[in-house]
């Protein structure tokens, strides 16, 4: 009975999950003051686009579902194409693709580190939470680089449809299972601070004396985004 | 002196590099008449793709350096690409694509754990090898497949680009490297057995007294792209 009554608010606020536009809409303002120069933009957002394919590589090679395994490899497809675009506008700038990334490499490769997770439904989490979170920041930033760029850029991270694969996934593994929910609610408020610090550093804050008063209303936004994500898994943030 | 002989040797027959058309072609006859039905066929191939995009995943995963990491996502876009031709291509004959996996799961599963290496060059040679080795072998069989079909997935895994850029990351690593260059010998002398395996299980041998003799072909035209493979990094097979 309560199963079928949590199964049933889920698939209710399901309908309510936040489009990537929405969620960024409110924050487009103060991003646009804090963007980075292209070149750091482009290779951040590129090298971050690896690890979230990467990150979908693991989480296929431990689905225990063929569909599963598929689902996440449409996903890759997604980001992989969002890669290939950044790299290509890289390109078109002269700006070595390798180079470019490398700066971002470090904080990167620690965030993946950090926030790998330890089994199929952890790694999903990771997959959904992480590319959500930042796929909308970078999305929201994007407002702050030159005119055809920025949106070229906004238009390929405005299709979400891979969210809705990992959502699907999720909510299955979820289905009446009251001991998992609980286990990724805690997964998911751990992810939160990895993420924050990611977005955090691809800001231009220092330069500007009123830096830390911008970026506040953006993370309360981002942080706003991410609990409408876990509300439609059922989960509290 | 040495080391720059070598690796002009290496360049001089990366040119003779086989094309996947050219190595399949000698054995398309014999492969068409083992060829199993769609379904099997393009269950395998899917799940196979699969596979490969793990391996890709976890290549770039540990690669020591962002270009790389880079280069191998553009293989496992292409891997991708052909995953969902595939699930298409099944889709369209109302076959579910997860059901014509399932049955090919358990052999390839155990084919991408015995064939896993332990490091980015091991890794990388599976890569390289096995997705040669495989998709060529497919490519083949296709011959088999009905006409639209057939021409359909065999213009999909025409396309050997993916393969080049695995090559071009194997020889820098391989340039000067003789130790390296004895260590991937020998890993891509273990991995024929298992790539053997794998192609024989798609065939369809028993349902013909012939099978046996009509499959010899075939694999001696496998393990000589196989070591023509081995040859374009100026390894030894």
């Amino acid at each position: 009975m309560l199963g079928w009554l949590r199964r049933r608010r889920i698939r209710a606020r399901g309908v309510t999950r936040p489009v990537r536009s929405e969620a960024v809409e409110a924050t487009r303002v103060e991003l646009a003051e804090l963007a980075p120069g292209p070149q750091a933009y482009l290779g951040q957002l590129a090298y971050l686009t690896l690890v979230l394919f990467e990150n979908l590589g693991r989480g296929a090679a431990v689905s225990p579902t063929v569909s599963g395994k598929s689902r996440l490899g449409r996903v890759a497809a997604e980001v992989l194409e969002i890669h290939e675009a950044v790299l290509a506008e890289l390109d078109s700038r002269r700006f070595d693709p390798a180079e470019s990334m490398e700066p971002h490499r470090a904080l990167l490769d620690d965030f993946q580190r950090r926030t790998m997770g330890d089994d199929w439904h952890e790694i999903l989490m990771t997959c959904y939470l992480s590319s959500g979170f930042l796929l909308d920041f970078f999305a929201g930033l994007a407002a702050g680089l030159p005119g055809g760029l920025s949106d070229r850029i906004s238009a390929l991270l405005s299709d979400d449809e891979a969210e809705d694969l990992l959502v699907a996934e999720l909510r299955d593994a979820l289905d009446d299972n009251a001991r998992l929910a609980s286990r990724l609610a805690m997964w998911g408020r751990r992810l939160v601070g990895d993420m924050m610090l990611v977005a955090r550093s691809a800001l231009d804050i220092e330069s500007r004396s009123d830096g830390e008063e911008r970026v506040e209303p953006v993370f309360t936004e981002l942080i706003a985004a991410h609990t409408r994500r876990m509300d439609a898994l059922g989960l509290t943030a």
